[in-house]
């Protein structure tokens, strides 16, 4: 597992914000927000990052899968503060996309997100197409030239 | 993130094995296990390998943070069957140690985790020492030959 | 919010016994288990109750809901102990019934919970019917003589 | 468990009210927000009012602990929308004093929650001083004439 890449950390790289509440239960006996708490929230931003795509995760007959979770946790968050996450498509392949997000805290990022998701339809594991690629193109992570 | 290796995806792979139960509130509204209570039940399970080891993670001055988690999703679980959870230990640096484990349900791998742990005492970040080092060891994950 | 009665806290006064495993998320940062997590144990425990009554929560049209929750708290509960929790029926009326049950760690008791579910079916608020009764009045609370 | 009073369902009975956001997790596989997701919301909102009242959970030596919870659940609340939740003090005892709450999602109250707690001191339970009592009359609930 190796560490995020500098640029990573910056809101810069993505193209969509979204802000998140904190919540007492998100803290674990260390007296900060817990882990798994934070995966919970990079998971409530990507909805909203996909819905922004304007693809619902609830189509009839379609389930959208997450194939794999890759989180690098770079600070300690605190809870009442809330998360600023940001998010972009980090890859897109023939049948699985990955959505790239960074949490803030304070504009400190505090944790880097990385989600494989596939969509299965009654065929299978089923091909990207063409218009939904097209807006994912013009989402995609912004890495340093 | 590339997918794991088929033989991470079997019990002998592994040294320590625990049942962990599942939640009705672990469904999401899909209808099957979350990705997220997944990574709960890994935690879990990592806290009860590491107690397994001698080491609780509650010393005093000490604190042990995740620095990383890498998780594949292999086969949707569902509620309210058990995980049997099975851990090893993947890799061992400096300062870092990673917990690598595998979750069955019925006797099929439904995901991995990977997730690095370090230790950071008064003086920052603490080299594993000779003790710890040589039990990680005879828990190390058992790699094909 | 009156205190539950003494005989509330004793296993006798239940019909059905379960078994939940607590997890390291459960604790919140004062060290001990989260009430909210205590209440999702209950829960989980009241649907292996439901379900070892014959009638499971997911009959096709039918919407189980749970109308109201009471939870008083007794003791402190801790990780990584497991929960014994004791269910049984503890009213039965025309639309809604209550499981009352209660926690134990360690055979002490540290909760109790009163959850009201109603049944709704295509034509609204459905009766219990004859023979859920009467298995329902087979599994009631133990009062005291 | 009796059901709540008409006035408890409106926001005007409450002196404070705060935003908070709902997860995709809180959801369950019935397709609506669980009711314990709900308890979690309510914990948080009043942790931000207890914030407010001036006293902050943690202090030195003292553990506020929450003796009893009661929510009725009056509509099925849905992700995403956020819950505005209303607070105030329900009442004020020797030792212990009860919040009482209503959460709303466009404008419907979706539950309410009464929380009594206590403050634990190390002579035991503490009894609640001049100064907070005063300003929890000042925040007490406005129960109609």
């Amino acid at each position: 597992m190796a560490k995020p890449e500098a640029w990573r950390l910056s809101p810069d790289a993505y193209v969509f914000t979204t802000t998140l509440d904190t919540r007492f239960g998100d803290m674990d006996t260390m007296g900060h927000i817990n882990n798994v708490a934070i995966s919970a929230m990079f998971e409530t931003a990507r909805i909203r990052f996909h819905h922004h795509l304007g693809r619902h995760p609830q189509e009839d007959f379609v389930r959208w899968l997450v194939a794999a979770v890759s989180l690098n946790y770079i600070e300690e968050a605190h809870f009442p503060y809330p998360f600023e996450v940001h998010c972009a498509i980090g890859h897109i392949g023939r049948t699985s996309w990955t959505v790239s997000s960074a949490a803030f805290q304070k504009d400190v990022c505090v944790a880097t997100c990385d989600t494989t998701v596939v969509t299965h339809g009654a065929e299978g594991r089923r091909l990207i197409d063409g218009t939904i690629r097209e807006i994912m193109e013009q989402n995609a992570l912004r890495r340093p030239a």
